[in-house]
């Protein structure tokens, strides 16, 4: 990266103007230490794609310096990204021991798991690699066992914070280590990274002891069924739900593939405690009386064939909603969710269920894990960075995290707003930035990984206004055709197209003969003329541009 | 309808369990009278599709009775269907001044302005259609010159309330007309159809006054260009403007097509009041210091081609947006345009903008124009009506219409949550949901208008996984093939698709000969057998299951 061997560098490959797909790199001498690797669910605007994942390029060639992939927590969007990463750079895996167990579950998926290698740290581990000594201090977010990470290099200190809140009532009695954090920030922090979600929220994140009592207070009060939809990763929040069922006498069922995984690895791991007996299957929910029944179930963000959405629509078998049944959402919406999140909602209703549901904390029943303003400026206070980076968000909250941490006293002009692949170079203690490195997106598509640049043009062109297709059968030897030429369409016109189907091949073969009798005949030739005329005879008659395909058989 | 011609139907073809193509009607005797004809925005799913009207067949097939249309307010959702109905059914348009302004652009547009027959009313207005008589009231919304409907029949007083809000200090002084809603509610109101938009938010919508307020301060501040882009439709979010740039002695400027027209439409009718020399042309922005200028536009809901898109991304040519620069979006993102409408903020920050927004009343800078609970309670306890039907909105909103109905007195039963196409009789003043008309989505795709059943699913289909064709040339008189199988594909496999194009075309000739063998050879044989065996084969090879088209040219 650097000429000079003795300054630090650093970058995201991920996670900096998006939310989603963390990655971030610490570099220094000849080794790199990644920290994260998640992946970020596509919009509805990358058709057909299934993941989006970091671009590695500079990392493949640079493989020989990657040393270890620290990961701060357990979410997709800090682990999803992992079975890619580690069939082209198998490096040690560095995690807790909760995050560790899902890291598990996928490379399992992956069929990569025993060739992997994992290594389970805590908040008190160290590692040394290369000149960096690394060390942890423990974090509250909405998964169990985070850490941020210290890395001590020959420059100065370099924080990075993981995901985080300060809650100081949270659910499993494991808040950020306030005292360790103080330490290091009396210690120096030469740069800090800091995650920005919440950056434009006012306030401090609201404790998750105040779900605890609003679930309480619903499961005293609901009649029949209870239906509760959450992260299958939230512990904290399932062990609420655990401890809402145990007071009002009811057993639990779980619904999702996911949820059932997560709550396997979470109560191994000694993350949730359920009481003896109460987990039942979910055939057994309906020999129960309704009041004595709990259900706990994936889809709180409306994905179409998650447990949720099926119990909305009754096309989950052998389990139904109906009227009087109370169905929590127990999670807030992901940006650009919200849509799936309300149909679900609008389906509950028309099942006759009384559903508990509310963007961020107004229904009372979830809480943000990311920290607010007044979490995010604690952070800073403690750390009293020189330098400052913020990460993990889109352009407006790294923004609105700048003026927060200029008004706790980071200096003006020692931010830096970076997009990924953006290199942060320091050295005596001077940051400045320098280059950028190749930091795209790169889309899994079924068994394809890469840009799928073509792939998605044509899906677009074709998923707007359709497909049009003349076959020209002509003879090898003078090029005249030997069959009428035949047109066939996919997503264009449903009924008109055969009103101008005869004008169409009427055209196709005015073409073809102009072409012939001018002599300038040649393959290529005649597919650009009957593109071009093609679609303009279709714009004119349908105001659509349906994808042109003219395909000659020579026979 | 009804056998019995004494009964008075009400039914929706477009506006329950959605936000958007509200149209509803009136049946007594032979007469039908239509309130409002909107459409829909399609989401993303509706690939390629332009617009969503609804379905008029139960209208074109009783086409002699519908008598009127009556357009309650100008918005897309209450107009925007209207050039594709009249063309089918020509009856009379009435709407108020500037609602028919609306209406002319859109008629014109379509070039159907001269058969339409246009009619002015006010809120003081009288028509008679068949036995029954209508008249009108005032209603603030977000738009001028909006009201309220009174069907007076032989069976009872029916009253749509159109959008509304109750608010005090509205920006045009035009408040909803209290006293006129509290005298239509002492003669007695049969049946209510109410709007639901804001069923869910608590309290009163707050007042226009304070965007005033806070439009005022920011106007004080700033130091260089401000921009504010908002609803063209928004007339006293405009006029608000204009007093503010008016008090700051700022130049306006209208970028965006509908911005234009709209403030147009106003000014001409008298509903916007702009200082003499205050507007200026495009081109005169940058001979004006920043500190004079004021730019009003189009794209507050994030349209990528309208002119906030356009500036945030430094493509709208001879205007651009600077450090410094005050950006203000004055309209709240409606449900599934807030990603849009972030990611335009984001670029606004990365421009150096100082960026002012916000969902809902956040920013200070946008008031929703539809009532909240109180103001529905209100208008519930003014009217007193025996029956309520909650119309305009997705089915969480009207159930908590329901309770909030039932809340100020309606008694219970006497509510109906229904669908579009629900048919409600009132007979002898009892009312009875009787029986179910179609009412689905109508496609406008370009210039064609249906149902494009088999145009989505195919565009579906291949947005997901793209396509693959296999062309066979075959004698016509053996069935043998003339040429090596040809394959093609689009939207699927940018590399890896020539690693097994060969073992597709072995698997093609081999399901031929075995058909040709076996003596089963049939053209449709043929395309099942290749179908199935090649789905299979891409399947296991990629995870995928693109669209396969076989295609047989014979010779």
């Amino acid at each position: 990266m650097s000429a000079n061997q003795t300054a630090v560098s650093i970058f995201a490959l991920g996670g900096l103007n998006e939310i989603g797909k963390n990655m971030y790199a610490i570099e220094y001498g000849n080794d790199i230490v990644i920290i994260d690797c998640g992946n970020k669910f596509p919009d509805e605007s990358l058709l057909g794609i299934d993941l989006i994942i970091a671009d590695t390029t500079y990392l493949v060639e640079n493989i020989e310096k990657v040393k270890a992939l620290i990961v701060t927590h357990g979410h997709e969007d800090h682990i999803g990204g992992i079975p890619f990463f580690l069939k082209n750079i198998n490096v040690p895996v560095y995690a807790s021991r909760f995050t560790l167990g899902l890291i598990e579950l996928k490379l399992k998926e992956h069929k990569i798991l025993r060739e992997s290698k994992l290594v389970e740290i805590d908040s008190n581990s160290d590692l040394n690699i290369g000149e960096m000594k690394i060390n942890f201090f423990k974090v509250n977010h909405s998964i169990p066992d985070c850490f941020g990470v210290v890395f001590h290099t020959p420059e100065g200190n370099i924080v990075h914070t993981g995901d985080f809140k300060f809650d100081l009532t949270p659910a499993n009695k494991e808040h950020s280590d306030f005292h360790k954090i103080a330490r290091i920030g009396e210690e120096g922090v030469l740069l800090l990274l800091s995650e920005s979600t919440n950056a434009e929220r006012k306030g401090w994140t609201p404790s998750e002891q105040m779900v605890a009592e609003h679930l309480d207070v619903t499961f005293m009060k609901a009649e029949y069924k209870i239906v509760v939809s959450t992260f299958a990763s939230n512990v904290s929040r399932i062990q609420q739900v655990v401890n809402a069922a145990q007071k009002t006498n009811r057993k639990l069922a779980l619904l999702g593939r996911s949820m059932v995984n997560v709550v396997k690895v979470a109560m191994d791991r000694g993350y949730l405690t359920v009481p003896d007996g109460m987990l039942i299957d979910q055939k057994e929910i309906n020999d129960l009386p309704p009041e004595k029944v709990t259900i706990l179930c994936t889809g709180s963000q409306g994905e179409s064939l998650a447990a949720l959405a099926r119990l909305s629509t009754g096309n989950f078998r052998g389990v139904d909603i109906l009227p009087g049944d109370t169905v929590i959402l127990a999670a807030g919406p992901i940006p650009g969710n919200e849509k799936n999140v309300t149909s679900i909602v609008d389906n509950l209703y028309e099942l006759g269920a009384n559903v508990i549901y509310g963007s961020g904390s107004t229904s009372g029943m979830h809480v943000s894990g990311h920290g607010y303003q007044e979490d995010l400026k604690l952070m800073l206070t403690l750390m009293k960075p020189k330098y400052f980076i913020p990460i993990h968000g889109e352009h407006r909250m790294l923004h609105h995290h700048r003026m927060l941490a200029e008004s706790v006293g980071v200096e003006k002009g020692n931010t830096f707003i970076l997009n990924n692949g953006d290199v942060v170079e320091i050295e005596n203690t001077k940051a400045h930035q320098t280059t950028k490195i190749p930091a795209g997106n790169t889309y899994v598509d079924g068994g394809e990984v890469g840009t799928m640049e073509f792939v998605l043009r044509d899906r677009r062109q074709i998923s707007e206004d359709g497909m049009l297709m003349i076959i020209l059968t002509m003879s090898k030897a003078d090029g005249k055709l030997l069959a009428e030429p035949e047109t066939f369409s996919r997503g264009f016109m449903d009924k008109r197209f055969s009103e101008f189907r005869k004008d169409l091949i009427k055209l196709t073969k005015k073409n073809l003969n102009e072409l012939q009798e001018g002599k300038k005949y040649s393959r290529n030739g005649v597919k650009k003329q009957l593109k071009r005329s093609i679609r303009e005879f279709i714009y004119s008659r349908t105001k659509k541009e349906p994808m042109i395909v003219p395909i000659l058989i020579e026979v």
